[in-house]
């Protein structure tokens, strides 16, 4: 076979054959077929699109290019949840511990913040001591011990997507039905899952701009899971504003830790509520949705989800002290109120403004090598829907750099303040 | 800026600006854009298109990319001819010392085989000794001499398509509009022409299938030469056959000095002709086109364009003997005759079939180090239209290698002779 013939044959709307799909991403992994090609042939996909079965082809081989867990006897009770991705989204961290508590087994492997939205892996790692980057052998005993652990992709596991997605993400073909399924599903499916939710963003902070883009990515996804014999629910979340209170590592730490104590902002708990509900569905801890809020609730209401949390934060080398003492992960070194120039009400925040203008004073990365600055980050105050007097604090940002005050007029523009008063929406669009 | 979002942009079908392409093409040639996002984006071009604009901006920026070869006081007499390339097609050997001969001066800078097409500077490198790598400078100087020379691409000329191009090979991104007018009209305008004119080839033998897609071909080049302030006529010709009776390079070179002795096959004296008298009529050697043919015979009968012709082989470095004796270009040591299974007509003869075939005995390259065994080729005495008996000779074949047999099994099946009888047609199809 000829690179070059396959890259025409999809770049003119033909379709692949299996054959051709094997052929391009083992040739690519061995160094047999080049970036350069390898990139040409993304953006044919992305621009003419592939079917069920390329799709299906192609996330057999991203699969097949790594190992797969396997949990012996799972009953059906290895669920996991997915996020494409938001700004505040610290979703995982407090659900995990939940659905573990609940009697769920969550293997889940996380990724690092992209372009302007956080991840799960960098909060994580905010713990003084925490470890991500931890052997798979450990990784299955820490899930069967602990009910749960949140590790790193590793290079045991799908090792195609981590070399495609390098690719993608500085080639403008991220945004891809095809691509995005087989980069999820081949990672989740290798995790040795039964289930899998997940929280698909959609809105101006998102990956995903609108419904319709989401509903065609859903119906991939839920098809593909399908014929790997994975039961997938799929949660459609507005990424329209930040989720919950804080944005930022170890603020987002902190709020994780207040919401298992009880204390939570009201759409953060929305989305992570509605997601366990699911996920308790399917691995059969509760009999209907209706059941979910009160099983859930317990576990919080016990203290036992914090319990399970502080051992997860210890069993991966971190310091489970701080879920008592939120000084040991450390403070930023100035704070900067955000100020209301009028007021009104709050129609909107714009997070993927937020997102990019925290990346300034160390919040995120601009490049892969880019170090962190855990303590960075912004509270919010103010929230869509919320009412704000003139020379009101909307919010506070948190810095170490002398860029906080560039950063804290760019997040103060990113709120929309009206006269009239606003509806709040709740964060749930649609369920496929 | 940032190149993927230019990627993004261009993905999404939106117009680049004129600092976009700037950016892109200049930071690429320093190596501040990778191989991979360069691809990226010929593929987003090559499916998403450029407007106008775009395209004269692109084109603006491979000629700055080099050096421009200016002639003084030119009076509009600097003619070349550019091929889009195709199978025996010797045209640019015969054409240029009969248009150097009638008064216009012609600075061909041509191009080496591509696929299963033949390039003009592997033919003249059949003669032994004959350099087709010279500096501009001694270019410049041959050109004012003898009114013309054939020199292959110099660094120093365009180098941001000598780059780019050389990727798009490998990408499937050489059949667009845009990238092909950029490439073309950039190396012509920068060797100093006064006006073109473009043998653009159609058919299945060719890069151009069809004469829809050549016309809009045909429009781009044509309305970006008039924008750099040069006139372009191009001729459509049909490629679906060979051109001529030889394919293979010293065989080629062969046909071409008896072609200026006054023996051609039909169809090459057509094109050749018809090329020449809009060069002739564009430099204003003649004032009316039915004025040339007289013009060009002249050339031909007095014996001067085939005096021209050896003259330009000795400036070159080659030996001028080979216009009296062919033996000097060496010979091939097997001949294989291609023999008709069935009498009838010839309907069609499958030129792409033959061209890659004939790369199996060495008279084309696979990749770009592969050596050139330049007496193989083919002869061809039947051409489309002719009447053929059962074991009559279609062809002969000349080789070197054990692939002799294979290889003339191909030829044959690419034969398609039919009972009725078949119209000779004319290999113009059209002019813009």
């Amino acid at each position: 076979m000829n690179p070059t013939e396959l890259i025409i044959k999809k770049r003119d709307g033909k379709k692949l054959s299996k054959e051709g799909i094997h052929f391009f991403t083992t040739e690519y992994l061995v160094g047999n077929i080049s970036e350069y090609q390898m990139s040409a042939m993304l953006m044919a996909i992305l621009l003419k699109g592939m079917d069920f079965d390329e799709t299906y082809w192609l996330t057999q081989e991203y699969i097949s290019s790594g190992e797969v867990i396997k949990f012996e006897n799972t009953n059906g009770r290895f669920i996991d949840k997915h996020s494409t991705g938001g700004v505040g989204d610290k979703v995982s961290i407090v659900l995990a511990p939940i659905a573990a508590e609940c009697g769920l087994f969550v293997p889940m492997i996380s990724g690092r913040g992209l372009e302007h939205t956080g991840g799960t892996l960098d909060k994580l790692e905010s713990i003084p001591g925490f470890q991500t980057q931890i052997p798979l052998k450990r990784f299955k005993e820490l899930v069967l011990q602990n009910h749960f652990a949140i590790i790193g992709q590793s290079k045991e596991i799908v090792p195609a997507d981590r070399r495609i997605y390098a690719l993608r993400d500085v080639t403008g073909t991220v945004e891809s039905i095809p691509l995005m399924t087989a980069s999820i599903m081949s990672k989740k499916i290798s995790s040795g899952i039964d289930g899998l939710v997940i929280d698909l963003k959609v809105g101006e902070g998102a990956f995903v701009k609108d419904l319709d883009t989401a509903k065609k990515l859903a119906e991939s996804l839920s098809k593909i899971g399908a014929k790997f014999g994975k039961t997938v629910k799929i949660l459609f979340t507005n990424m329209d504003s930040p989720l919950g209170s804080c944005i930022g590592n170890s603020l987002e730490i902190i709020e994780c830790i207040e919401f298992l104590k009880g204390n939570y902002q009201e759409d953060l708990k929305e989305v992570t509520f509605a997601l366990l509900a699911e996920m308790l569905l399917m691995g059969k801890i509760v009999k209907a949705k209706n059941q979910a809020e009160e099983t859930i609730m317990q576990t919080i209401k016990s203290g036992k989800a914090l319990q399970r949390f502080a051992k997860f934060v210890e069993l991966q080398d971190g310091n489970p002290g701080i879920v008592n003492d939120y000084s040991i992960l450390g403070k930023a070194k100035y704070a900067l109120p955000i100020i209301a120039e009028k007021e009104g009400y709050v129609k909107d925040i714009n997070s993927k403004e937020i997102g990019w203008a925290l990346i300034d004073v160390g919040a995120g990365r601009r490049k892969i090598s880019d170090k962190i600055d855990y303590t960075a980050g912004l509270k919010l105050s103010k929230k869509v829907g919320d009412y704000v007097q003139k020379n009101e604090v909307l919010g506070e940002l948190f810095y170490n750099n002398g860029k906080g005050e560039r950063v804290a007029d760019r997040i103060k523009k990113s709120y929309c303040i009206v006269k009239s008063s606003i509806i709040k929406k709740g964060r749930i669009l649609g369920i496929y």
